[in-house]
């Protein structure tokens, strides 16, 4: 079915996200993004998505203000797409959506878990660390590979998120 | 584009949430459901979406487990839907993208409030009480009208929603 993607008669700020991030891999781009890929191949290949579809999406999102395209290599010209402020706002929404697949849907294994990276503590339902008792913002966040993680996968990229890591740290600083 | 509906490859619990909740109005009308609608025609009238598509989406997400369908009528039979214990755990989804929705959208009105109903204070981003420090189950949370809702909407649903309530209180409290 053709449904287009506004929700032009819901007067909703859950509709104005969704008209954002609400198409499909739409948040499973800015999830790559919050583990530190940046690069168009990158995403690709950890995505296994069609490259038009990977081009319109990262397109739509620096045009919604949530990616920011930065020129990185000159020759030959090279772009990284990193989180604006307006994208770093969606940690609570990829959070709270992964909590809810670990947690409600069925068969679902533990894969990965998320620390506050000062103390240690994994972090509690509302993204805060249950010991320091405050809101963690993703640049302290920790990720650690759960039990239930392929430990051998076929991409780079997922090895790469096979190591502990801070979130955001970009990719290539595991690479050098 | 047809892309399909899951993330088969993609090993990641996001990926999972998204397959049970990531389809087009799926997030609408759990919002819904937490406003307290549980009825087909007032999810058809506040919703506005074709027939066949929230038909669909209603049985997904029994299937899913997340609504269930219970006979409140007999003659003529009639069924009503409501949110489950993994219904009720989407609250932080639905609460995080409602937030971002209004801070980061450009031009998104404050449309609604939400507060922890035992202290008055207005919830956090993952719909935590920040007063409190505790996480609000949604049977706690106080709806409010924001001054950027439509004073006099069109639709019924509407109507009733715009005075301050409880959610999860069915819609049909307010009719009696």
């Amino acid at each position: 079915m053709a449904l287009g993607k506004d929700y032009a008669a819901q007067q909703c700020s859950i509709a104005r996200a969704l008209e954002v991030v609400g198409e499909r891999w739409t948040l499973l781009l800015v999830r790559d993004a919050f583990y530190g890929v940046r690069r168009y191949n990158d995403f690709l290949v950890h995505l296994g998505l069609p490259r038009a579809v990977l081009a319109a999406r990262l397109q739509a999102l620096v045009e919604a203000g949530v990616l920011d395209k930065r020129r990185y290599q000159d020759a030959p010209p090279r772009e990284e797409y990193v989180l604006t402020d307006r994208g770093l706002a969606l940690w609570p929404v990829v959070r709270s959506l992964g909590l809810w697949g670990r947690e409600e849907v069925p068969g679902s294994p533990v894969l990965r878990h998320f620390h506050h990276a000062a103390c240690g503590t994994e972090l509690g339902s509302y993204g805060e660390c249950p010991t320091c008792r405050i809101p963690v913002p993703p640049a302290e966040v920790e990720m650690r590979p759960g039990a239930g993680l392929d430990p051998a996968p076929a991409d780079p990229v997922s090895r790469a998120l096979l190591r502990p890591r801070r979130l955001l740290v970009p990719l290539e600083a595991d690479r050098v």
